[in-house]
């Protein structure tokens, strides 16, 4: 068994098995994965590319080819799989996947399927400390492919340095309800199967979109690709390099860090809310029994755990 | 300018205007939203039928079809369209869908987009509080469409009394990544588009996954349709009704009550936080300079409001 200690220095000298072990930590959302965050977090090197877009947009395959571009140059290259449809089963999802066993027996590339579990932060905050823990291990990049157009995936978007966000033709209507997630989500937007017929028209679509971007914002690059056949991929790179020049590594760092902080206070809050609850209520249970006998309604609850906190910080305005 | 009293009873009398006026203030998290939610909570007539799916599934087509058929039966419909892309422009989407336009002109149907804005709870917050309004007004059902198949669509899951997950054939790799999704979200699974080739490899994949379920939870129905041109969709009411008639509506509601506890609990949490950090440090300027310096992690800020929560509840023990 390692200890915590053993694990962050295990960390730092690139140890699989100090990760693969931290990496339980953070998943698991056990207490020590704070002060084990808190140690490597200086030792990030940076830098992470997120990939997202709805199902059937060929992710997978344009991971795999990201993967060998950056082993080529003698990277040692992390990813992390979101699953975003299990917030409790977790599971080796990406492992699975056919396209992704080229690398599956190359031990610089480290592949890691997320559910949330125990995280306080969900699914987002696990992925953010697990993205940690594979940068300070020397991963660069560490990429983080997730599937969909969600909320979930705007969070990734705001943990990635650089996020991908990849279409293809053929999504009929939603393509309407991706409008947002086209001027929020992507840095680069991926038009995948750029054989397919129908990518002019995607493009016109995205394009337009891009066009109702509010003025100030950073408007993303469009790129043709063809994953499988490999067709765009040297344009591609170039975008992406483009982009991670305009920051140094330690800038992005630190710009992270900030939103890191306001995620750990939302993930603290909730620890606040259910200690608030035991003293209004003396605990959960006979709130809840109140509530289902409809004595109780759950707004009224919130309304009293915040006037509660009220007097609470009133007495404590001191240290 | 209506006063929340009067948004009060124009909501439990079905007026538009009031009911328009509820939502803004949910939607941007006006502060008396909570005293209007607690006020119309015990007016809520149920039910609720969420909708989700990956994009290109023909959910929007079968929404319409449901809508007709509830406006047939004389009830008054509901429909809230989340913009799970878009946490920040909020926006029309669903009005602007072509095949929505046949119910444009009917009083009994409410449409109305969400985006999250203010909400401290985010889009699911917001569409919860939502559904409590339109439900109070006396909208049965209440449809929530979502689409994607990530966490977003989960928590829709959670505060739909019934949820329909519809696939298509066609969606590649990633119905692997669905798995979890076919097991935990849909009530019913529904397969749309059921004359295209392909649909007997879904089903089958689909019940694969299902046989994949922990014994003790209850499986899904497979129902088989066409939303486009008809077929199967007295198939598919005759589901939604045995599933509807298995719990009376105020047993739902009550049920989806504690749920609903546990969500303000967390968004009271992001308050609590924020006042810790007022306390601790300052003000928040304060700490983003020493993370932008990288004299502090933002674990280590977590780890200190923790401690200082921990203190002030020893204190604040007794009443």
């Amino acid at each position: 068994m390692l200890s915590t200690t053993d694990i962050i220095s295990g960390i730092t000298k690139g140890s699989i098995r100090a990760v693969a072990r931290a990496l339980s930590k953070v998943e698991n959302g056990t207490p020590d994965a704070i002060d084990l965050l808190d140690a490597i977090f200086a030792s990030q090197r940076g830098f992470t590319i997120g990939v997202t877009g709805p199902p059937g947009a060929g992710k997978s395959t344009l991971v795999n080819r990201m993967i060998t571009r950056y082993r080529n140059s003698g990277n040692s290259v992390g990813v992390i799989a979101v699953d975003p449809s299990s917030p409790f089963t977790g599971g080796a999802l990406l492992g699975d996947r056919i396209r992704m066993q080229s690398h599956a027996t190359d031990s610089k590339v480290f592949i890691r399927s997320m559910g949330s579990r125990g995280h306080l932060g969900g699914l987002s905050g696990a992925t953010r400390d697990a993205s940690i823990v594979l940068s300070a291990a020397g991963y660069t990049p560490v990429i983080i492919e997730t599937v969909g157009v969600g909320q979930a995936e705007v969070e990734v978007a705001g943990l990635a340095d650089i996020t991908l966000l990849v279409l293809v033709p053929g999504l009929g209507d939603d393509v309407q309800s991706m409008k947002a997630g086209i001027m929020e989500i992507g840095d680069i937007i991926v038009l995948n199967k750029s054989d397919r017929s129908g990518i002019d028209q995607l493009e016109n679509y995205v394009k337009a979109s891009l066009d109702l971007m509010p003025a100030g914002l950073k408007r993303p690059e469009v790129v043709r690709v063809s994953a499988a056949n490999g067709e765009g991929l040297e344009d591609l790179w170039g975008a992406v390099d483009r982009l991670s020049a305009t920051h140094s590594e330690k800038d992005k760092i630190l710009r992270s860090a900030v939103k890191t902080m306001n995620q750990i206070l939302q993930e603290n809050g909730i620890l606040f809310s259910e200690k608030l609850l035991e003293l209004e209520y003396n605990g959960r249970e006979t709130v809840e029994k109140l509530i289902l006998a409809g004595r109780l309604t759950p707004y009224a609850v919130g309304k009293k755990l915040l006037e509660r906190a009220e007097r609470m910080f009133e007495h404590n305005g001191s240290k």
